[in-house]
């Protein structure tokens, strides 16, 4: 008789809903996690609007912190009952894109190799993490052990959040000195933010224009903070560094405008870091990308998964170079999702990020 | 009194004409070059229009091979007399872009040292060198002798075609083993197909829709050509790759049709090496960029210019690795120079490049 | 009841012996590869004489080339019968080091996940593939299947000879036109010659003292050959570049005298890229170093693994820019092997590599 | 009737002497700066006691803070009365290394335009700093303007010890995450210790024996320090590391004894970044170095010099991320050097660095 648990499934297009499911049977290469704690993403409240397509009564969630539960036959070097995480995208390790370092395109069991986002599977492809279990599949490359000293929601912005922001600072290549223009300071902006200071960069300009989380900017690393709402951002950014333009900027809302300021606001040979998940075709203007001539780069990035990626991450969290438990702003327990839901898709009361403990 | 010495010069929309001009003065850190043999550009077309504007008596062209007919009197390391050539980027050596390697953008004189383009001069900013004598500025950072083993049409691709062809590739960051298609087999294009096979592409993708580009181009390179008045490219390469895409593609052309194209037809993670000078906005659809999820790279390269870059291409040409003499398919006198350019510009009998001889 | 093979194993220090063993129980991620063509390394050989120290009686051998016998229960994305190679270095693909990108130093199993050599199992700490048969740990990451126009001998090279010739070139960053130096043209060091050729180097200057070595390195890329018994090759060099030195130097046999050469000849800020195998300690002069003021890199290599890296690796086989058949100068079946080793541990009849049939 | 100045010269073996020099005469591409401030390096008492040879009455100094004096005719975009800084390493920004990046290592004047070291000519092939005045050769490529709010003090660690520390960071390529181990807590050492967390290490073990070394150490950012006199620093790095190693250490001291160490503590793959002048060969152990099989990386830096570096510099000093003022511990007047010298030399009273204003 198969043992049940509560999940968050999609249930039909505006509706996240709690359910009784079956606790999932593990195969030889997963592992069952316990969930502790876990979170709800922006990219969560696109799939309940029904903005991004995923099957009626999935598990929702991709940021799961928990225990060990019970491992696959195959699966060495854990124990059940140890503290964890996994990434957002968990990485097949053993696809030619994996072997590549390209996991979060991770094609395992396609013919050459290669699928556009295929390594992000919770709460996309397979059940996600919003429930009492989640089934962590290729456990040897995916769960990392969290340090005894970390609680579970110093480490709830590793699996997504933080990767994603700090991967968007890692494409940029930032380097000592640089001043970088980070567009937008939701929860993955601020970790973009704080990823740019810890890289090296000296003047960072966070734009947003909710104060609350342009203070939020300040505390995590901005130097100086535009209020789009105040000003334009091109314009107050050109003003500030005198006419050069900044050597990276981070797009981290996900819409034309944003991606336009921040092409308008590169120097020449500058490079425009993409984090955004965008709904429209984007237009360059040609007088923003110097008619192709500027030595502009554009790169984009899905968020880094695998667990030497946690396991660095944590070690960012462990040492104390950046503190992002300010970023949980709201706590509600498993049982309260559907108001978690609403609160945070609404961006009420001031959300950042919510902790959800089953 | 001065000398005077023939010049192709802008004068006026739609007409280059051949003038008497003074014979350049040569300051400290210049050097004269006696022009041997240049040749004509798709750039110096659009200026021709009016598409691209300059000064009104600009000496035009940034080709230039010759012999030092005078150094100035802070250059060191030449003689006058030898044969040289220098690129149609033409950097200073000491901006702040320069020192950070981005010689193309180089913003000597400016507050903080950036300038889009800055380092394109010739033709654009200060005469050029279609005329019997140019005045290269920067001489030390600029003159790069000719090894007397090479004749004039050997190396009167380095300057620019070969350059920005060869940019395109490296750009790509092309690795042993890829998959790489060029999009538009002119000039650039061609030696982007050369460039990728230096670097180790093992299979390339040549699209034009002229036989005899198509031709060339598996001469310097191509595995398979498509031709796109015949199928639809991007399907063409989905097949050729059973569904992967490529790792790198090159946008050669400059028109929205290739840059799409060229997006579309990446792998996840992959990189699009654009080399097109654009003469519109640019789109990019939802679909072809995976929503800002595809780990896709979109980098732009302004011809790299310089001594030592010049000194490498001619190495590649020396060790015989490449063959460009064949793009050179028309000869022209200097005083023919307005028949060359109604030949060039119309892309009529074949013409891929020109030879203007003073 | 167990069926039974034969398989070259270890037997004592000085001897490879035929023996009969049994076929290999199949796990669930594992692959039994029934071997149609191997060859012997020179790391073999340290082996035979008990200079690199394994257990008595393990298989010896890692290039293996063949056929799928069995697939493990986990196994997906193959079928039995398949046309497969597999890397000398078999990666898990799901420790720390594999997904930071260091294959061959997987720690799978330890408790942090790096292992120096840790990725090289067969014929180290595994049986080896100089057998009938040859278990494949980990398949999905290390089976790669042979395109049917490729022969076995065509794709022999690919498992190590050629994967750790090539990562000589790629770990020296080798750029269009460059000038590089390859010290011994044994099998590794002939494909360190062909890797950088294939990457854009233009002048090539391949160091050995046997002719029929020179003359192989000029085929497969060598601009230039220098016999270093009858000059010194770091005064040859020194003269061939003018004085400048070169940008690279790849070191492929493993001593002193070559590494130290390898170091005198590089130009300031150039990069001795090492491939041997060495038996003692290394010493470098300080005049060589410019007292560490040179901006110099060393880097070493152990030949990259991973069923991607083989596919890329046959892509350039398949492209015909690189023909490595003409390397294979021996063959014998496997139960002459012990006459193999005699001939090639001899260096005798001008030896290359051999092929053995099973 | 030429003015004099006072400046320190290395009059003997053992001795710096202030003697009175002409103030030099301005070439077109020069500037003459009043210094304001100055400093002793460790390489100027290797000077002083003849370990490296400067010709007899050249001046001594190479990290000159100060005013423009006067400009050379062709020098353009500064104006006399500036406040400046130069870099240690002045390039020409026209030679072929300077074009490749590699300033350093400045071959202007010679045929293939590299020199080893040929960056450095400040009190080495050109008089230097410790003067009342010094001509700044290449003004255009070499003078950084300081910002208004930053004091002389706050600067005067950007043209050397900033650099060269920063540099070891840099050319170890630390990723966030990282793990990285400095060797010796001098000047450089600290600096390089500095540069590792701006550049996202999160754990940097600093190694030397001098308590106030140890505990500036930590100010700048060690995680812990290990003290050498009380315990091998290879094994108790090994033990902080529960085995694995670090990512990159970094060699700051110049001795086969701490180059040994960086190179036993690394895990394999990890790349140890050498800033040390070394006096004697090296020895690379065997084991150490995993008999050239373990992906090990050295690499050698020399201080990277030109303005926009200083730039970047000053502006990690504006931007607070970094306080470099502590450094400097002792404070003299040009008049008093030869005191300064005996009591940097002898490493007394705590000394880290001196400031000298003439």
């Amino acid at each position: 008789m198969a043992r049940t648990m509560k999940a968050a499934v999609f249930a039909a297009k505006g509706r996240i809903a709690l359910r009784e499911k079956p606790v999932p049977e593990v195969g030889p290469l997963d592992a069952l996690m316990r969930v502790t704690t876990t979170t709800i993403c922006g990219t969560d409240v696109h799939i309940m609007k029904g903005e991004y397509p995923v099957a009626e009564g999935l598990t929702i969630g991709h940021e799961p912190v928990g225990v060990i539960e019970r491992l696959g036959s195959a699966v060495k070097g854990y124990r059940e009952g140890q503290r964890v995480i996994a990434g957002a995208i968990t990485p097949s390790g053993h696809s030619n894109a994996c072997l590549c370092g390209f996991c979060a395109q991770d094609g395992a069991g396609t013919a050459h190799g290669w699928k556009p986002m295929g390594g992000w599977r919770f709460g996309n492809t397979i059940d996600g993490c919003q429930a009492e279990y989640v089934l962590v599949p290729d456990a040897m490359a995916n769960l990392a052990p969290v340090p005894d000293q970390l609680t579970d929601e110093q480490v709830l912005m590793c699996p997504d959040i933080m990767s994603t922001g700090f991967g968007g600072a890692e494409s940029g290549a930032i380097r000592i000195g640089d001043t970088v223009a980070v567009f937008a300071q939701g929860p993955i902006g601020l970790c973009a933010t704080a990823g740019a200071k810890l890289m090296g960069a000296t003047r960072i300009i966070a734009v947003d224009r909710v104060p609350e989380r342009l203070e939020m900017a300040r505390r995590l690393g901005a130097d100086e903070v535009v209020d789009f709402s105040k000003e334009d951002p091109v314009e107050a950014i050109r003003r500030l560094t005198e006419g050069r333009g900044v050597d990276v900027s981070i797009e981290a809302l996900g819409l034309q405008s944003t991606f336009e300021a921040a092409l308008r606001v590169l120097r020449p040979g500058g490079t425009l870091s993409s984090l955004g998940v965008y709904s429209t075709d984007l237009r360059i203007p040609l007088d923003a990308f110097a008619a192709g001539l500027g030595d502009h780069r554009i790169i984009t990035t899905l968020c880094p998964g695998g667990k030497e990626r946690m396991r660095r991450l944590m070690s960012v969290i462990s040492s104390g170079r950046v503190d992002l438990k300010p970023l949980v702003t709201h706590r509600f327990r498993l049982d309260q999702i559907e108001e978690a839901y609403d609160l945070f898709s609404h961006q009420r009361d001031g959300v950042l990020k919510v902790a959800i403990t089953p």
